[in-house]
């Protein structure tokens, strides 16, 4: 099967325009067929702070109300997306930007009120089993870089707030059919740290059996544990690898492991 | 040939919710081939004038500045076409937004400073023997109903601001080749008036031999000639007939005339 790329980059790399060039180039460079998914980063917090808007969180995540939709929906979907899209077809890359509405590549349903009565609002939590994979792949067949806004829809007219790192697995999933799909998680870190105060302590593979063993030895700190679960997910699911890192480094060699972690 | 439609739509009809879901209503049930252009309409004014984003303009013309191409991408691609897309989703039309930096579809030139010194800043004029044609008739073709908004991108790495009108019959010429296009102008009056204090004097035809006397007998409206003039550059350009009225009445039965004015 021929090689797909699924690569999802969040707001180290959004927010400072000198990164996320660097980065467009490099993923513009990367040989063969691809698809960016983006988080939204800073700009939307900002810029609500300038209209009225409140950031509301409840145990750490955003509640998405009325006006919070529109706002990301702008930002997320309009500006940050059409910028990476414009700025990627100076560097010959056919990007196309989408967000889950469109061509209904990714429906989703508003998550409901808690147990405890917490409403998340309009965030949406993907219909891994309903999403529109033929149109996509129509795209990606055809030379096209689809570049993914973190948006999905309800299919009754909504649209909805979906984490990033949620669509860029469902998508390699839904993909790893057609493709050998290696996904890549960029983030802050050069991968999966043994110290996590050593930013060069990145354990180069994680297998099932390793990963078992780091627990064991309560190696990892917490944060990177749910990371690594949906890692071993996607890849239960059909995708071939994992690769997370530092997006500088990822994508010199994306073919192969550079500094970063491979989880398979 | 196949028939293809080409509908463009303006402030009147996204600036009033009922309005916008009335129409995005009529418009899904056109039996067909289709791609919808939107203009801006008055929330990018409203959300300037929050933001403390002047709005300028020189002659009636607004001055896209380096604030305001952000505000229009964020209002124009994000907000404004994603909830049409969105709303055509829930009424089984597979649309999918897009603006000119989309697949390259429209690429344009940012305007340079007249003689007398206006800079219109980040306007672009498309570039009409540049689009790219074959992405969007591959969309077309594959049933996906494109929802275009009023950005372009100059190739290298800026959106820039165009007028909607010169989107549409653009997209018009250029897709003349592969299917008999109608192109439709839906604005706020019923179509050219014979007397514009009556909203009901609609001219039904409007040929260049009924043009040339409307025009000799001063029967129109200044503001109307450009439209018109438009219009009839379509046609020569191989686009086959142009209907302008209020989107109420045209899509009603777009195949055939109903109220609107047909140029041919």
């Amino acid at each position: 099967m021929q090689q797909l790329f699924v690569i999802k980059i969040g707001g180290n790399v959004i927010d400072d325009e000198k990164n996320l060039s660097a980065f467009l180039k490099n993923f513009a460079a990367v040989d063969g067929k691809k698809i960016l998914i983006h988080g939204g980063g800073k700009i939307a917090t900002k810029l609500g702070d300038k209209l009225g808007i409140e950031s509301k969180y409840i145990n750490g995540r955003r509640i998405t109300d009325a006006e919070t939709i529109d706002l990301v929906t702008m930002v997320y979907g309009g500006l940050v997306n059409k910028k990476i899209v414009a700025q990627l077809q100076a560097l010959q890359c056919n990007a196309i930007g989408l967000t889950g509405a469109d061509a209904n590549i990714i429906s989703a349903t508003k998550r409901p009120v808690t147990k405890e009565g917490i409403d998340f609002g309009f965030v949406g939590d993907v219909n891994t089993k309903e999403l529109g994979i033929s149109n996509l792949e129509l795209m990606v067949a055809n030379g096209l870089t689809p570049v993914i806004a973190p948006l999905t829809h309800d299919g009754k007219g909504q649209i909805l707030n979906t984490n990033a790192d949620t669509i860029a697995s469902s998508i390699a999933v839904a993909l790893s059919s057609l493709y050998d799909v290696r996904l890549i998680y960029c983030f802050e870190k050069k991968g999966v740290l043994e110290n996590v105060a050593d930013d060069n302590s990145a354990i180069p593979l994680i297998t099932k059996d390793i990963y078992q063993q780091l627990k064991t030895g309560n190696k990892l700190f917490d944060g990177i544990l749910p990371k690594i679960d949906n890692a071993f997910a996607a890849i239960d699911s059909g995708v071939k690898e994992v690769l997370i890192g530092h997006a500088d480094d990822l994508l010199q060699n994306v073919t192969e492991t550079t500094t970063g972690t491979l989880i398979k």
